[in-house]
């Protein structure tokens, strides 16, 4: 029989650590200066008293720090840690079978004189261990404390000074830790800009920013029309590509297979002998022209996002210089997309099977590098599902580890798992299916998956009611009132949302046919001209709501959610709050955008800390009315066609009498 | 900027396969002849076609057998295989890209004809690589086929060709895995014996197992007795610790410090002069007569398990050979079982910190394995939550991998948490609250717990009435009835269950004192003599449960508990079915032990493959009563005095007229 190649000392168990995705296979993700709560499983053989520890440190620090974990009964404890600064962190757990605790629990049950001596002695050979590894300083104090519990002194005077608090507070700092158990698995934290968590997309094509009829919106008209977006409140303002598009096999206005020799073509058709994924279009402006506007846009506190699209437009120049990249048919051209027998003979893709395929990824992680040096530090990837899922973990881990103010969200509209998927391999932010989720059950169900279930740990929803591809069938048929609802639902569900303007805010509604969730006369095909100053424009409820998500730190997380009941099936409630409770908003919304709807909304008043007998304040942060509430259940109507919604924030002191200056 | 260290061209993922316990830390356990059924997440990017299988092998072994996986939808597969011999097994899941499933898909809907002929160019060159990969035999074949896709016939017969479904099956047979994904973590799985899933133990007394007055039982007697065991039905004997019992400290009747001359003491105090673990009492006999004891049992179909206790008395031989493997205190004395203010002083701990602990765990080891060489290969682990985890973990995998056939049963009645990691650890079967779960709510909410969480992977539960150490308060208050209703609950909801008797087939429910779930007068510390012929034993009731168990496969199986609902508190009402139907039984139990309750049960009619509008019979396993049923709701009346239960067979086939040989 061999040697053993381990201790079997080590008595103590770790298991069930939480948060932890895939046995600790991928990072969980916070924002900076959120809190990482951890629990875990820690356990012994026996009766004797474990301690149970947290450690973690940031990647590629030597020494972890560590901070004791509480039980919290049935052998599960709890601790956590902030993480402070932007980057990599790891984080385990370990413990260990305290023998001095032991000691002193034990000790305070004796009853046997006898009994009592000897432990005694135990005891001071413990301390006296502990001395042992002390240091300089606490040595001699654990010395003295160790001779008090012998020597000649009576039984109950020495018992006394066993007890001591302070001097077992002493001792707990120098515990033998020979035989710790660490969890089998160091696990990662992925710590992201606040932005990552909460913000307010507000996404347009730059050629369609020029009030110039029928001519070509340039980085400069973009600029003028930063402070549009700035009223309305948003923090990243995110661009379709702004490449050159390509020639070759040219889309025409609504997806024409041919276009006129004056369209625009789709800025998804990336290249042209102008240049690719580096280049400018040249109607745009210039290279210098697009770092005045990311400067500009940082004066106003917008960030700009850039669009990532890894795909080419047959006369992109990498399909020259770099042939081995794409797949060739066996009749000597280019592998088009295709969706037999749909096809889009305007985008190549990658093979990412390609034999140069580390050179390709090279190639598109320096991409990113570039317009990271241009001020860049958002981006908005096209489709990453159909990018080899590989590549993703790789360059989001490789652009972090260098630039780890960078956000990237992923247009992962596919099936659940690569969805999921695509979070965990490192994207920031998530479309998801909010766009179809639009009656109560739906969105209960959805939102509730969404901030409470395990993949919220990676996975961080960004609810967008329409993008440049999707016009939502709700919104096709609701009316303004509609895009009102779905606006105060994204702004209120989400800590991150979006929307694509200018048509949202102009409430354009009107499909390419019956049946289609494409754009009539989409800008991804031609340029459009807007009229940005109707009186009936959404504009000012933007602008409210999104001040209402930055003064109310409740609406800057997702994880508080919480649906309460309301007893009609076309409206629905929920809170969200901050941990202390000192903020409160709870929103109704009626989802029905042709009726008036009304019901009883049932707050929990204890878990508000609202005291059953007294009056609260309801101030409906859209509105501004206040609202005095009594009790558990209040009655709320909406009209759709003012204001479908409430946001509320609870407003829990009313004055009274004992308030007035002379009543005492 | 580095090389890659792996290949990025594996597009598939492999995620979240099932069952697994702690991303693959321990075996799941399945017995001897049933299936693993594994899913898995498997998709790649794009629109790819996927192949997915599942693996397997016993360890040791260096090929793996493949067997396909079936796509369940939304990304999920599902395949399994059948584990045929004892020991370990290993299975793992893998996925690929598979282009010639692609190509073949998207050829079936193309309908441009130029599109069509360059797709077939294209196969042609996907077949001719997959004639490469062939053997002698399909090589030219594949290469035929391939030919004929090509060359100047018409496109339609060349695209039949291409289509044909026996050609793509050959050609599934030779697949491109160059950028085969496979899952992280090979898995594994311990194949037991069936009785570690089906068994019904017997607990008694050797030394009380005589039938002359006031004697000390032996081995002898044991055999005589084993006919009145068998009678029962019993699988398993299990006899508590047959060793030398120490005479230091010896306890007295009812656990009293102090042992008349001639008190027997605790069987669990092991070890004196006489010898230790190894070692026979006296008074029961011989080795040779121990062995004797077993192979007789073996011709009734009974085993013999033993109670592995790994704690020794003041005067086992191992106190003074091996000092190391105890804790001393100050006062020179051996550190006894203690859980202050209450002592143990007949019991030694052994010190598993100890510095000879290698030594200590292969001695412990060597136990088991004298015990192997004399027959045995059921062990009853006593208290093995006060002996150190990794000893347990190690142990059982050493006696496995030599004895596959073993069975370790763990007296785990402690926290839930460490029951779950002792299961874990390699314990076959698990004590667990059963004792404690009398009403209908924790009984169906326990029972469901331990039959549908994940936990069924690995803890498989053994469900005791009562045993030695726990005379539950229902059993002191309920009289016969009870122990009549917790032996059916017990022997029909679980596959394992054992009871500890003779107190329990006559009914001994007097505890030490008020309060206390001990028994008086208990066989722990005195002889007991037992009226085995009384008139009102359960005797004949347990052999009728046994009988009924032995022949209804779906009351040897733990998963396929499903509870039913029935309008009465006081009563239970469940089924249990084999996969095929062909069996299925129903178990109504009246709870209350002094009231004769009625209810209605529903039948999931369906489910059971019933018609609506068919009579069906209802077959009462216990009195042999026949009722015709009707429609989902049918009413049951027990009388707690009688029988408090029905353990209905369901027989679809009721006959009818037409049956009747002259009909037609």
């Amino acid at each position: 029989m061999q040697g053993p190649k381990f201790d079997g000392r080590q008595r103590a168990v770790v298991q069930r650590v939480r948060p932890e995705v895939d046995g600790g296979r991928f990072p969980i993700k916070r924002t900076i200066g959120e809190a990482v709560v951890v629990e875990a499983d820690a356990f012994a053989d026996g009766h004797d008293q474990l301690r149970c520890n947290l450690r973690y440190r940031r990647r590629g620090e030597a020494e972890w720090t560590e901070v004791p974990m509480q039980p919290l009964g049935n052998d599960r404890w709890r601790g956590s840690f902030t993480v402070e600064q932007l980057g990599r962190y790891e984080y385990g757990v370990l413990a260990w079978v305290d023998h001095f605790r032991s000691w002193r629990r034990d000790l305070a049950r004796r009853t046997d004189p006898a009994d009592i001596a000897t432990a005694l002695q135990l005891g001071a050979g413990l301390i006296e261990k502990g001395a042992a590894r002390a240091g300089d300083e606490d040595a001699p104090l654990l010395r003295a404390w160790a001779l008090s519990l012998t020597g000649d002194a009576p039984i109950e005077q020495r018992l006394k000074a066993a007890l001591d608090e302070s001097s077992a507070s002493l001792m707990d700092k120098y515990p033998d830790r020979r035989f710790v158990t660490l969890y089998a698995h160091t696990l990662e934290v992925t710590v992201d800009p606040v932005r990552a968590r909460f913000s307010a997309w507000y996404e347009a094509f730059p050629r369609s920013c020029t009030d110039e009829p029928g001519g070509h919106g340039s980085f400069r008209d973009c600029e003028s029309r930063l402070a549009y977006v700035a009223e309305m409140g948003f923090d990243v303002l995110y661009l379709p590509p702004v490449h050159p598009i390509g020639r070759v096999n040219r889309k025409g206005r609504n997806n024409n297979l041919v276009a006129g020799p004056d369209e625009p073509g789709s800025p998804w058709a990336i290249g042209a002998e102008e240049g690719g994924h580096l280049g400018i279009h040249p109607e745009l402006g210039t290279l210098k022209d697009f770092r005045s506007l990311v400067a500009r846009a940082a004066t106003l506190g917008i960030e700009i996002a850039l669009d990532i699209a890894f795909q080419c437009a047959p006369d992109h120049p990498w399909v020259r210089e770099h042939p081995a990249w794409f797949r060739w048919r066996p009749d000597g051209t280019v592998q088009f997309a295709e969706n037999p027998p749909k096809r889009y003979e305007d985008i190549y893709p990658f093979d990412f099977e390609s034999e140069e395929w580390w050179a390709l990824w090279q190639e598109l992680r320096g991409v990113f590098e570039f317009w990271i040096e241009q001020g860049v530090s958002i981006f908005r990837v096209d489709n990453p599902h159909t990018k080899a899922f590989p590549f993703w973990e790789w360059v989001i881990g490789e652009l972090k580890r260098e630039h780890p103010q960078t956000i990237f969200l992923a247009e992962a509209f596919t099936r659940p798992a690569v969805l999921h998927y695509l979070a965990k391999l490192g994207f920031s932010q998530s479309y998801n299916y909010f766009p179809w989720r639009n009656t109560k059950p739906e969105i209960t169900g959805y939102l509730t998956e969404l901030s409470r279930s395990e993949g919220r740990e990676y996975l961080r929803p960004s609810l967008w009611p329409n993008t440049p591809d999707i016009l939502p069938e709700y919104l096709q048929f609701g009316g303004r009132p509609a895009f009102m609802i779905r606006l105060i639902l994204a702004a209120t569900l989400g800590a991150s949302y979006g929307i694509y303007g200018p048509p949202f805010e102009l409430f354009e509604n009107e499909p390419l046919r019956p049946g289609s969730e494409e754009y009539l006369n989409s800008e991804k095909y031609q340029i459009r001209s807007w009229d940005l100053l109707r009186q009936d424009t959404l504009k000012d409820l933007i602008a409210r709501i999104n001040h209402i998500r930055r003064e109310n730190p409740a609406l800057q997380y997702d994880w508080n959610l919480r649906f309460l009941p309301i007893d009609n099936e076309e409206m629905i409630c929920y809170a969200k709050s901050s941990e202390d409770l000192d903020n409160i908003i709870l929103v109704v919304v009626n989802l029905d955008p042709y009726h008036t709807q009304s019901g009883w909304v049932e707050l929990p008043l204890e878990e508000f800390g609202l005291e059953a007998g007294h009056p609260y304040q309801m101030h409906d942060l859209l509105s501004d009315a206040r609202y005095l509430w009594h009790g558990a259940r209040n009655y709320v109507e909406l009209v759709p066609q003012e204001v479908p919604a409430h946001i509320f924030r609870l407003r829990k002191r009313v004055r009274s009498e004992r308030d007035f200056d002379y009543y005492m």
